[in-house]
C-alpha cells in the first residue's frame, strides 16, 4: 500500500452502541473535525433499522454477515444480510477500490478500556497500535485471527479493525468514553497523515498485545440456562492475569467454580451483555511481547 | 394491617433486567431460602416474553400497564396489557385478600446502590426503610408520588416498593450486586417476620431519604435527536448534591450546559438506559430527613 487514499469510520454496526453511533453523527454534523487532506473519509451508520429500535440487530448479528459466500449470495433473507451487500456497495463504489481502511467503532459492558482489535498481524496495523499504546495508556491491543472467518465487517479490508470501548451499558452514552475514543480516532487520522507524508514518529517499538486463545461460556444446565455468574474477582478485570485454581464463575448455589486450565491466561470481553445468547462468558487470551 | 399473610417477590417485571429475574430463578430452586413460617411467599416471574427475548418489554412497558382503569379494560391490545391482568390475578386469587407486600426487583444503569422507591410515605415502609438504612449505607431511600398513578406494580399495593440496583447494565448479571440485593431481601424478610411477632428491633428512627421534584430530559434539537450527554462529572453521581451553576451535560459541540435551577437538587436514575426514549435523563429529588 503506497498511500491511504479511502478511510471508512463506522459506528452502529450494532444498534445500541451508542459510542461510535453519536461519534459518527457527530462527525457528519461536523466533518472538519475528520477531514484530512490527504485522503477521503466516509462517514457510515451501520445498522440502521437496529439504530432506531435501540436494538443489537434485528433478524440477525450485522457484524457476523460480512463473509465472501454471504455478500455474494443473492437470495436475501432478512435485514442485515442485506444491509450487508449495501454497505460493501457504500465501501466500494462501482470502478472504484476498496476502502483502504475500516475504523469499525464498537463498546462493550466488558471493561476494555479502548481496545483495537484486528484480525491478524498486520505490519502496518501493529505499528499503528505501537504508537497508540505509546500514548495512551488505556489503549489495549487484541489480535483474533478467528474473527477473519467469521463475516465480520472488519475482515472484509487488509486494514479493517474495530475500536471496542468499555465498560459502558447499552443503550447509553457516557461521555468520559466517548471523548477518549473521539482522541483516539483523531490520533489514528495523524498517523495516517504522517504515514502519507512518509515520516512516521520515532516510537517505543515493543509491542505488549492480546492474542486470542478461545472462549469460556457460562456453567448452563441441561436446557441451557445458565447457573453461576462472573465470579466478582473477575468481573471489570479484564487484561488482568487469571491464573489456574483461581475463581471464576459463583454459582447461585452460592459455590464457587475454579479456573482449570493449565496457564495463567488474560481474559477480556468479559461478561459482555450480547455474548449470553453466544454462548461466551468471556475470551481468553495470552499476553504477547513483539518488536514491531 | 394486623399481620403480614402473603408477600410477593416479583422480578423481570422489565425483562432485560437479570438482577430479579436471576433473584427469582434462585429462590424458585432454593425456596427455603424465602419461605418462612408466618406468612406465604409467592415468587413471581413478570413479563414473561421479554424475559426471554432479553428485551424490557415486548410491546409496551409492563411497569405502566398496572393502573385501574388498564386492569378493568377488557379490550387487550398487546402483550403487557395481558399480562398485566393475569399478574394482578395471580396476586389476588379469587375470593382470596391481594397480597400483602409486593417486592418488585429491578435494576438500573444508574448507580443507585440498592435504592428502595415507595409511592408515598406510609409508616410502616419508612420504619423498615429506617432500619435496613441503619444496617446497610448502600441502602437509600427514594419517594415519588407521582408513581401512584403511572400504573407501576408497585401501586396496586399498599406495602408495594421497589428494589432497583444499579450501577449494572442491561441483560448483565453483576455477581456482587446480585448477592448484596439477595441479603437486602433476606433483611426485609427478618423485619417481617419480627413484625408478626410483634417485636420490632429499636433502631435509629432518623430516616434521610430523597423526595421526587421532576425530571429533566437531555438537550434535543427539533426532530428530537439528542444533543449532549450526561456530563462527566455527573455520571455515577447519584445522590450527590448538584448546585446551581454546576455543569449537568456536555454538548457533542464540546461545550458545558449548566444546571439553571434555583437550588441544590440531588439527581438520581442518572443515564438510565431506558429512560432515553422516555424523555428523561435523570430525576431530580431533594434530600429529606424525617423523624419515624
Amino acid at each position: 500500500m503506497s498511500q491511504i487514499k479511502r478511510v471508512a469510520i463506522v459506528g452502529g454496526t450494532h444498534g445500541n452502541e451508542l459510542t461510535g453511533v453519536y461519534l459518527v453523527k457527530k462527525f457528519q454534523q461536523y466533518p472538519n473535525l475528520i477531514n484530512r487532506p490527504s485522503w477521503e473519509t466516509l462517514l457510515l451508520l451501520g445498522n440502521l433499522k437496529a439504530i432506531a429500535q435501540r436494538k443489537r440487530y434485528i433478524d440477525k448479528d450485522l457484524n457476523r454477515c460480512f463473509s465472501k459466500e454471504n455478500l455474494q449470495n443473492s437470495n436475501f433473507l432478512n435485514y442485515e444480510d442485506t444491509r450487508a451487500q449495501e454497505i460493501k456497495q457504500i465501501l466500494q463504489p462501482q470502478n472504484q477500490p476498496f476502502v483502504d481502511v475500516i475504523i469499525d467503532l464498537h463498546s462493550t459492558t466488558a471493561n476494555m478500556g479502548l481496545t483495537l482489535i484486528f484480525c491478524d498481524m498486520h505490519p502496518f496495523l501493529l505499528r499503528l497500535a505501537a504508537y497508540l499504546t505509546s500514548i495512551n495508556s488505556l489503549v489495549k491491543v487484541y489480535i483474533n485471527p478467528q474473527s477473519k472467518q467469521g463475516g465480520f465487517l472488519r475482515s472484509v479490508c487488509e486494514l479493517g479493525f474495530v475500536i471496542e470501548v468499555g465498560a459502558v451499558a447499552q443503550n447509553v452514552l457516557n461521555a468520559e468514553l466517548f471523548q477518549q475514543t473521539e482522541q483516539l480516532i483523531y490520533a489514528i487520522l495523524e498517523y495516517f497523515t504522517w504515514y502519507n507524508q512518509g515520516h512516521i514518529p520515532q516510537i517505543n517499538n515493543n509491542l505488549t498485545f492480546y492474542e486470542y486463545i478461545g472462549t469460556i461460556d457460562y456453567p448452563r444446565d441441561e436446557q441451557g440456562e445458565i447457573q453461576a455468574m462472573i465470579h466478582p474477582q473477575v468481573q471489570f478485570r479484564d487484561y488482568e492475569p487469571l491464573n489456574p485454581g483461581e475463581p471464576i464463575f459463583r454459582t447461585f448455589a452460592d459455590t464457587d467454580i475454579l479456573y482449570e486450565g493449565v496457564s495463567t491466561v488474560y481474559p477480556i470481553f468479559i461478561n459482555e451483555a450480547a455474548y449470553y445468547e453466544k454462548g461466551i462468558a468471556m475470551h481468553l487470551t495470552q499476553k504477547q511481547q513483539k518488536i514491531v
